[in-house]
């Protein structure tokens, strides 16, 4: 048994809440355990320069932690003058985990931001961020097809999107890992799903020993199986 | 009656929960009406070189606002690479606001750290976090106590603060004014106080009309009032 | 007595050389005592995009000093890549205080630029500046109707602006304090005022006890007699 | 048929020539077919202060793009004053797929810092840069332990790496992609692997349609296949 | 004899292969013994905003070195933040050397752009580069006539340009000088000419001792001879 | 004759005040006409760290233009947040002069940091630099050794420094050249020059039409004229 009394395949206490700020098109704060990460989708018409009269929309995301989201607090990245590589990586995927599940022809030229903003971190940030952010974003299409920025008769989403951590620890694959947990891991795997149960992304990363096939296999078996789990929590709160 | 149909002397609701985080030595997520800012109180051992050997200790403050706390998205000071006036000027603001109430020499040679961000913004950020951060400032000291990095005999807490928004509108002096207010308002002053009623900072400043002393007077009135209840209210939190 | 002999409402020396520089459309070298400001006033046709096509002007202020304005060199800002705090607080101060004066529909769609360049600092830079830069504003709109930029038959100016530090030493309220006072001075207080005698910006700040509302009135008072006697400086030199 | 008469399995011709330049203690041209990146590692003497004191070593890498590596001239990052978010990810990649290679314990209380400047870019630049890269730490390494910075008895090399990208292409899984091939791929993978077989690193990134299981083990045996193939040709480059 | 084995009036070996990479409309790998730059032109339509309109093109030059082009590692820039004084400096150098030669009204509304790289560094980087970058510049203007962006009809090209540094050791002058005898230099002199023989830039400088009109004469004799085989060299490369 | 009524090998007024501010160890206003600088001179004990131990002290400069020194204005390097070319370049052949007239061993382990900050700008302003900077420095030098920093038996000024402007304008070789008449010299030459009469600086460049070796000769002579009067002139303010 796990240190917190989780089963290897089970998920932490999840939890989003939908339109936690109200000044967003679209918002959410998401936790996982406590891990908590305010998500906030801005729909704003037009797009950028070298997209203009394609007749298509773009979806971008930013991440960033506040300095105090971890135990040791950590400078601002607005002090230094600069984003650090973890942080525009971590931007990186969760933009191109979102526009995975977006048809850009059915958005307009309208642009969707995705802001990840960690409030409190214990591990699997990227992870909630992703799941968090496809709620803001579904709440922000509903909002723009309402208001008439996108046209009622048109679905940009085409599916769901959730992400997990899996990693392997004395051996044993585990599901969701908080902090304690991945920085002792062997390898270290997220793996962000459409709710239909295809990859988006596979990033799996060797931290202490290289990983073979078999052991690649039995931590995607696990991530399935969390984001399936993910997939039903999400389309319950978006039901409301 | 103003738009939110308060009186003119009358506060926002005011809510403060202290620890809403708990990876921070101290912490407060304070609201006035829909402004929230969250307020992490770091107390680490040492102090920057320039004070090193001396005994005594250091407050200092950071401000931001999350990209989306407003109604239109911001773009990030770490993407911009530098921040900005007004951030600098309140961070500085917040910084000497809590210096004042604290006793250096009983601090000993210990940093105290405060983070506020501005999750959602409707107008009177500055002082929301001021009030917030004497609260998270208040709980790191106690922590500080507890563990013995400030000695228990030391109490560097000489008094409370709290600061509030007063403003001229239409000629009339109102209290604690929301974003719909703060853009109208003639005259706008932020006035910190300490909980027995002397000031720490007023600043007055004419946007619309120069003032004259009697109108300056009648703010002040209005400020100490306002300033007298937030002090209750942050007694309320921290007696638990 | 103070230690220069001053009575404790007396001003230091005041002299304002009006176009010490005639690169500008208007320029004015101040000095308050040993504090010495070269200041600028650049007037130039368009607004910034924000404000086009309202027929309305704008002023901005940005205040620097040279490294060795000081006892001690400081790192010159372009050096380090950034302005510090400090800089942007007094330049957003001297730029809100210009523009209290300024009627920006008579301004028209054109821009004034106040820059503020310390040469020698020996206390009350940002009160100084503000005293020199009204010169040279004035100058600037002189040429700007002689050249026909701004119509002759429009003065945008609708009433002058001086500024001076006050503050509290030994119990004690004195006027424009050198940096030797200001170093030792339990609360400073920068007060801004119209030629007409209302308040344009009161920021009084406790550096070491908290203040009253006793205490303030006396501040008020002397930095009023204070600002009376800039105002005629100024208006002598502008009459030549 | 491919473009460029390759079969779906074939890698490109891959040339590494060692010692390319003579100033690092190691380094190493390499080319996949027009790709060509500039490889050169530095061994000096310590460690990050943080790391300091525990006997161990440090492996780190930064990659660049030359502004006309491609068809159209990129602005240096020098001049926008920031690395971009793909410069920060890539060079973070090398560094994790190099140290998964390196005995720290063994390598002692130095560094090994490994550059890898894209000359000529046609796709594949990260899997060139690592593929060269261990060819240059490997020659470093040898540099250093004749040298006795490294003790001789000691060989940090645990093992060799190897990295190639593969990606599904009109349903067609294709191995080491030219940029023609990258910029049309459904799914395009980067797969880091060592010498003896085992995964670092697994990529891979759904750009047009998510993908499944069995797509996922078709990618992976491609690259198992390539990353055979660059391995022979290292050990016969190192072998002289 | 020097240490290298020359003459004091003998150029290093030195080697200029055109089209090393073939991304540029231009390129060229120039060696100057172990100093070796590779210089890209590139040719694109239009000009920067303040000549538009004119008819006229432009041309400007980017220099830089690679972190391990030196014996010790220098930090990136792009990591740093800023290009530092000396990279500022060459590369204003390198812009003007090549615009002499250049007929902007016959180059029209385009824009040529030189980036010299240095791959590994053996004193006269800045020299090899205007050498070199002259290749780049002329393949890249053959190709923009081949292609029709500059009329066929036009010849940009006025003059060829070739660079060299000559320096007095030891009291005796010398040409072409390698790092090892350029570190101890009393006086040091980087030449510019034309191919007809007449000067661009006559950058001299006293790093030991200052130096007298007889001995600027010497150094200018040796530059001009440098210049002559250089020329000689380029006409040949561009002859093919 | 020219536009201001001089003859080709006469200087503009040059006046140089000493001690113009009281805040640094050395100071001067120089004027060469309408071209205004401000010296000062730093004098602190230390040197940088990789100098330190060896007994031998430091010198460095600065140079900057006030944003409204020139008839139009420029936006300043630390809003920018970089300092350009041009003041990099010029900051380090001021720097490079004032070095060659000293005695590192007589200045012993102590820095000499010379600020050079244009008020007002007509041409010549890097070669007025130099020449008040040697003014400054020498005050500077004076004050260390009357304070026992550097020992009154030794002098580290071995030379004096002073530099000018020189160029050809329709063929015609002229002394000390305005903006009026540098904007339009086909070429630019500025020299530094030690009081004994010997070369530090020849910096020459064709700005419309490369020179030949005659008329190198005939600038240099115009320079060493204009340099002996700079010299008469520095050494008259010095005595006093």
């Amino acid at each position: 048994m796990r240190a917190d009394g989780r089963a290897a395949d089970e998920l932490r206490e999840v939890r989003i809440t939908p339109d936690w700020i109200n000044t967003a098109e679209g918002s959410a704060l998401v936790e996982f355990g406590n891990t908590r990460v305010l998500c906030a989708a801005s729909l704003t018409e037009g797009v950028p320069r070298w997209l203009k009269g394609q007749g298509r929309g773009w979806v971008t995301a930013e991440y960033a932690m506040l300095p105090r989201a971890t135990d040791s607090r950590s400078t601002r990245e607005s002090v230094k003058g600069k984003q650090g590589g973890r942080t525009h990586e971590i931007s990186r995927l969760i933009g191109r985990s979102l526009r995975a599940v977006i048809d850009m022809d059915k958005l307009g030229e309208n642009t969707l931001v995705l802001d990840c903003d960690v409030l409190q971190a214990d591990g699997g940030t990227r992870t909630a961020s992703i799941t968090g952010a496809y709620v803001a974003l579904a709440k922000a299409i509903d909002k723009g097809r309402s208001t008439g920025l996108i046209p009622a008769a048109h679905q940009p989403l085409i599916d769901s999107v959730a992400a997990v951590s899996v990693g392997i620890i004395d051996g044993e694959p585990l599901l969701d890992l908080p902090y304690v947990e991945d920085s002792r891991a062997e390898t270290d795997m997220n793996v962000v799903m459409t709710g239909s149960g295809k990859f988006i992304e596979v990033q799996g990363t060797a931290e202490g020993a290289p990983f073979d096939r078999d052991e690649l296999g039995k931590l995607l078996d696990l991530a399935g199986h969390g984001c399936t789990e993910l997939t039903r929590i999400q389309s319950e709160v978006l039901a409301g």
